[in-house]
C-alpha cells in the first residue's frame, strides 16, 4: 500500500530556521505566519486556502451535511497511518455516514510546545496525501500551541461539509424489521493496531490500522441503491457492538448478527483473543455499517466487495420486530448474548 | 451585564451519579452516552442536534462561510466569561468577518480526565448562553477525554457555517487608498483580563474580558452599507497591530493609524502600562475592525455606535497609497513608527 509508507519522500520538508515548534508559534503573530507559510499552504494549496479570510466562502446546493471530531490518538504515528491521515478520514468518514459527499474540511491543530517539526511535517504530508485520496479540500484552519507536557505531540480538529447525496435518504427511522446488516470490511483492526504499537506487542502478522476514508464507495452504492440504504454507521470507538446498541435502542427494533460471520483476519483475532478483547467492542476507522432494504442486500454486497474498502464485505445479520431496543450475538457454537454499549474504556485515546 | 454573573443559577445542573469525568466519558461508549444524556444535549437542545447522527444536515441557500478554531485558553474562568463562551463567540465572529450571518456551530471537547463536573456543566452552561445571544444552534458535536495533565481542564474547538450576507462583499483586494479604518470598541480588554487573573494581578478598577458575539452589528451594517463595507477582521491574537500589517501586506497598499484616536479605557491603558505591553499588540475578542469607503464613514461609525458592541466605535485612521505593505502609527506626540506582527509570544493560552 503506497499510500503508508515514505509519504515524505515525495514531499520533502524545506529548510527552515527553526526544528520545532515553540509558544511563538501559536501567537497569532509573525511565527504563526512563519508557520504556515514555510510550506503549510504550499502543501494543502487551494483557492479557498489561499484567501488566508478568517473563513472559507464557497456555495453548496441543496442540502448539505456538517460534521467534528477531534482526534487525540497516541502515538501519533502508528501501523498503518498518523493522526493527520486519521483526522481527515474520520471527519470524512463521519460526512459518508450522512450520505453525504464530502467536499471541503476545517483543520484546528492543538500543538505540544517542542514538537519537532519533522514531526509535524510527516503529520501534514498525511493529511496532504489523506485528502486528496478522499477528494476533499483544506479551506480554513487554525493553530494553538500549548505548553510542554499539556498535550501529546498533536491533537487535531477536522470539522467538514458536504453535500447530501441526491438520492440519500439516510436516517434511523426508515429501518424496518427484515432490513440486512452488511459490515463494509474486516473488524477490530484500527483497535489492536494501535494497542499493539502502544504496549511493544509483536504478532505473528503485522496489523495495521484500516484508517481509510470510505466516500467513493459510499458514493457508489448510494448512486446505485438510493433510498434502498436506510443507514450508514461507521463502528469507531466502541466498536460494532456498540453502534448496533445504538441502532437498536434509536430504532426502537431488535437486531440479530451472527458471529460466525463476522469479517475478522486470523491475525487480528488471534491478537483478540490473546488480549482477552472482544472485537466486537474494538475500534474501526475504515470500516461502516450499512442497515439496507432485504431485497438489495445481494447487490449491495456484490458492489461494495468491488470498491477498494470493501473486499471483505457480508451480512451479518438482521433487523428484527422481536426484542425492541436489543442487539443479540447468535455466537458460533449456539447460545446468544445480548450486545451492550463499550461500558468502561477499553483502550483510551484511540482516536 | 447579566450575562456574565450566575448563569447557572438558572440552569442548575442535574444530579448525576459522578462528581469528575472520567477516560471512560470519552470512550465513545456508555460513560459517553450517560454523560450526554444527563443534561448536555437538554441544554443545547434544537431539532438538528437531536437526530444523534454522525453530522448534522440542514440547507443553506447561496454563498456560505466556514470557520473553526480550538480555544485552549488558560484559566478556563476569567473576568468576563468562560472559555464556552469564548468558544462560540470567537467562531461566531470569525464567520461574521467574512460577510456571514452565523447558523449552525459544531462543538469538539478535549476534556482532561479529573475535570470536576460542576465546572465543565458551567462551561456548558456558558456556551448555551452564548449560543442564544449570537442566534446560532450547536448541531454536531464531539467528546473526547485525555489522560489527567494531559489538558488544561478543556480544550473546545467550534466549527461554523452561515449564509454569506447578500449584499457583503468583503475582501481584502477590496480596499483601496483612502478607505477609512473603523475599530468597533475598546482595544485590550481581554490579554489584560487574562493576564490579571493568570497573574493575581489587582488593578483599581475592575478590568474584564470584552468576549461577545458581534454578528448582530456586523448584519445591521450590512444590511445599511453593503458594498461600502471592503473588510471586517476582528484583532484576537497579535492584536491591533498583527492584523493591520497583515492586511497592509495583503492588500500591497500602506495603513496610517493615529495612536490619540485608539479607543481604549483608563484602566486597560493604566495596566498595559504598568505590565509593560502596547495595547496595539494585546488580545481582543469583542472587537472588529472594518475598513469602508470613506463616504461613509460618518454614517458607518453613528450607527455602529447604536449597537450594544460598538458605542466605542471611532475611526482610527486611514488606507494610504504610501509605504504599500506598511502599516504606521502616528504617536501623540509626534513621531511615527512601523507596525509589525507580534513577534513572539506576548501571553500565551490566550484563546
Amino acid at each position: 500500500m503506497e499510500k503508508k509508507y515514505n509519504m515524505t519522500l515525495s514531499c520533502p520538508m524545506p529548510k527552515l530556521d527553526f526544528d520545532v515548534i515553540t509558544l511563538g508559534h501559536g501567537s497569532g503573530g509573525l511565527l504563526t505566519h512563519k508557520l504556515l507559510e514555510t510550506g503549510v499552504f504550499d502543501l494543502l494549496k487551494n483557492d479557498l486556502l489561499d484567501a488566508k479570510h478568517d473563513g472559507a466562502v464557497f456555495e453548496i446546493e441543496g442540502k448539505m451535511a456538517f460534521s467534528t471530531d477531534s482526534y487525540v490518538i497516541t502515538p501519533i504515528f502508528f501501523p498503518g497511518g498518523n493522526i493527520g491521515e486519521l483526522a481527515v478520514n474520520g471527519t470524512v468518514n463521519d460526512l459518508a455516514m450522512c450520505g453525504a459527499l464530502p467536499k471541503y474540511l476545517s483543520l484546528g491543530f492543538i500543538i505540544e510546545e517542542g514538537l519537532p517539526m519533522e514531526e509535524f511535517w510527516e503529520v501534514l504530508v498525511g493529511i496532504k496525501f489523506a485528502a486528496e485520496r478522499a477528494g476533499v479540500q483544506i479551506v480554513t484552519g487554525d493553530t494553538k500551541v500549548v505548553d510542554k507536557g499539556k498535550a501529546d505531540k498533536i491533537y487535531i480538529n477536522t470539522s467538514g461539509v458536504g453535500a447530501v447525496h441526491p438520492k440519500a435518504n439516510i436516517s434511523v427511522n426508515n429501518i424496518k424489521a427484515g432490513d440486512k446488516i452488511i459490515v463494509s470490511g474486516n473488524i477490530a483492526s484500527h483497535g489492536i493496531a494501535i494497542m499493539s504499537k502502544r504496549e511493544n506487542l509483536e504478532f505473528e502478522s503485522d496489523i495495521e490500522s484500516d484508517t481509510a476514508a470510505l466516500n467513493h464507495a459510499v458514493k457508489t452504492l448510494l448512486d446505485q441503491f438510493g433510498e434502498g440504504i436506510h443507514l450508514f454507521r461507521d463502528p469507531t470507538r466502541g466498536g460494532v457492538a456498540t453502534v448496533l446498541t445504538e441502532i437498536a435502542e434509536q430504532a426502537e427494533l431488535g437486531i440479530e448478527i451472527n458471529q460466525r460471520d463476522l469479517p475478522i483476519t486470523e491475525g487480528v483475532e488471534g491478537a483478540c483473543e490473546m488480549l482477552g478483547l472482544d472485537p466486537l467492542y474494538v475500534a474501526n476507522e475504515g470500516v461502516f455499517i450499512a442497515i439496507v432494504d432485504a431485497k438489495i442486500e445481494k447487490e449491495f454486497v456484490d458492489l461494495l466487495r468491488q470498491q477498494d474498502v470493501g473486499a471483505n464485505a457480508c451480512c451479518i445479520g438482521e433487523v428484527v420486530g422481536d426484542h425492541p431496543k436489543k442487539a443479540l450475538n447468535n455466537g458460533i457454537i449456539g447460545g446468544r448474548r445480548v450486545l451492550n454499549m463499550l461500558p468502561g474504556e477499553q483502550l483510551p485515546r484511540i482516536c
